[in-house]
């Protein structure tokens, strides 16, 4: 199975409800303003797979079908994410993503600025107007441990000490905790509100899978074909994300290894020899194949959470969601 | 009286509030992440009058002692303003502000959205935290207002044919909406939510102060002393910033006035000749005049809805940040 034929299988019990929730977004930049429709416009037809509204949606089907708050819920949490996005490409100046020009790539940093801040603003506008107290509470706390991620990755630049506790820290904040917010206001809607047990599961459900997401992510920065990912390989340490991969080499490494992979990460570019000397050191050390176990440990306890659940399309679909996070190839 | 003296007079019945809405700002930068809290300090170190949660508590001060609540959605409003402003200075490039660095002057834009981005998230959080939905719900219109102000700004940027109307709305937007929102919100406070007459009173009576503040700042642009506004002059217009006195110069000068000046504001620097060109042109069609007169008709505006409450400190407070808002030199 492709992993485009995955996600498909993911989507499929709410596909329906997905293309409500795409059909809300564009009632959004139906606006008195041409430019807000037209930057708007891009974004949503840009956007990717929607998979944080996706795991809300099919959470909350494990109890049932769906009702008007979940819509609700899949279209903030899909906005939150996208505002995240802009703000991103706009702070790394990126071009692209996924092959696809960013706001600020064709229009300005102003521009992104300025739309993530409306995306942020109308997410809280549709929780409030649609009485989602419990979804507002859980976003406000998400939001702060995603700018407290980007903080600890501005902290953490070009540190290379950081730890892998620091590691996952950080990329829990600035992956997990969205994808964990998804699963925890699926799990409280459809009546689920009173069941706290279920709620902090399925918190711990979404936080697992994006970490282990997170770190398959920080995987192709060394192993993906940029052709498929749409970014070059070794970005990310050239913006000085010391990611799990490198952190789990330094710490297993001959000294003689370590000395050289420290030197060379420490570079602001590489050449093609450079870079494939770091690779093969890291290879050898066994830092791929750590992160490649840590994410297959983390997608086990996500499964294993999900072993309570009622058998069916939704819950099918939430196991393809794990192998979706850890197998995919972008 | 100096315009020190004026701020000094707005603030004094609230002036211990103000402290300990300074108190719990700095509460929200003792993080475990030491450049959010070095970042944060400064941020909380260069903040200036604050104006915005000044006029919050004074408008629930006119119903009796403050509450807890009110130091809350204080403490929200100046989060809010706080965020924009970093924002704003990030778009902007702005290196300075009131003569003091900006965050994205001392670090980077990224860190400027990183840091706006947080204390958007931090108003929300103690929003929910203190179960203040009427502020949540104003504030959400109000941060989507101001996303959508800084947009019609893109929208007319350079455009000499933006109308006093397109004007009014995109300042509304990007100031007047949060200054009436403070006003709005303490009016709902001190068991004011009631009365919904009295909350929409005062929503005016903070939305009109915003819009006339933004005409005098922009005003200062043409006329303001740099060393005492802390930023040069014609700097509105080389952003593409075409504000009221030229506005209203533009429909009220002779026809050869009209077109020296078209010719003049569309350039993208000045000579020193030049822009005094401009502003001789600006004077004699009577653009500096009519903006004045604006800013002074708000005002009595506001002056008119402050005529029905109770006499006493807080009001003659309120009145003399009418006078502030109107009268100030920076």
């Amino acid at each position: 199975m492709t992993v485009d034929d995955t996600i498909l299988e993911v989507q499929r019990p709410v596909r329906r409800e997905l293309e409500k929730v795409q059909e809300r977004l564009r009632g959004l930049f139906r606006t008195p303003i041409p430019i807000l429709n037209e930057v708007g416009g891009h974004v949503l037809a840009t956007r990717g797979k929607k998979f944080r509204p996706t795991l809300l949606l099919l959470t909350a089907r494990l109890r049932g079908p769906l009702r008007d708050d979940a819509l609700v819920c899949a279209t903030v949490v899909e906005l939150v994410h996208a505002a995240a996005l802009i703000h991103d490409d706009s702070v790394d100046r990126s071009m692209l993503r996924r092959g696809m020009p960013t706001v600020n790539g064709l229009w300005t940093d102003e521009m992104a600025i300025i739309m993530g801040d409306y995306m942020y603003a109308q997410a809280m506008a549709l929780l409030v107007e649609h009485r989602q107290n419990a979804a507002m509470g859980i976003l406000a706390q998400v939001v702060t441990d995603m700018s407290c991620g980007q903080a600890l990755e501005f902290q953490h630049a070009f540190d290379l000490d950081v730890t892998e506790a620091q590691y996952e820290q950080l990329i829990q904040g600035k992956t997990g905790s969205l994808i964990g917010a998804a699963t925890e206001i699926g799990a409280g809607l459809q009546k689920g509100a009173a069941d706290r047990r279920r709620r902090a599961a399925f918190r711990r459900f979404g936080d697992t899978i994006g970490v282990a997401f997170q770190i398959v992510d920080d995987l192709f920065d060394y192993l993906g074909d940029p052709a498929v990912t749409g970014k070059p390989v070794g970005y990310d340490l050239i913006e000085g994300k010391v990611t799990l991969p490198l952190i789990a080499a330094l710490r297993l490494a001959t000294e003689a290894d370590r000395r050289r992979m420290r030197k060379l990460a420490g570079r602001r570019r590489f050449t093609a020899t450079q870079w494939a000397d770091l690779k093969a050191a890291i290879e050898r050390a066994g830092g791929f194949d750590y992160a490649r176990k840590r994410a297959r440990a983390l997608a086990d306890e996500a499964r294993e959470i999900l072993s309570d659940e009622p058998r069916g399309a939704a819950r099918r679909a939430l196991t393809a969601a794990i192998d979706y996070a850890v197998v995919r190839d972008h």
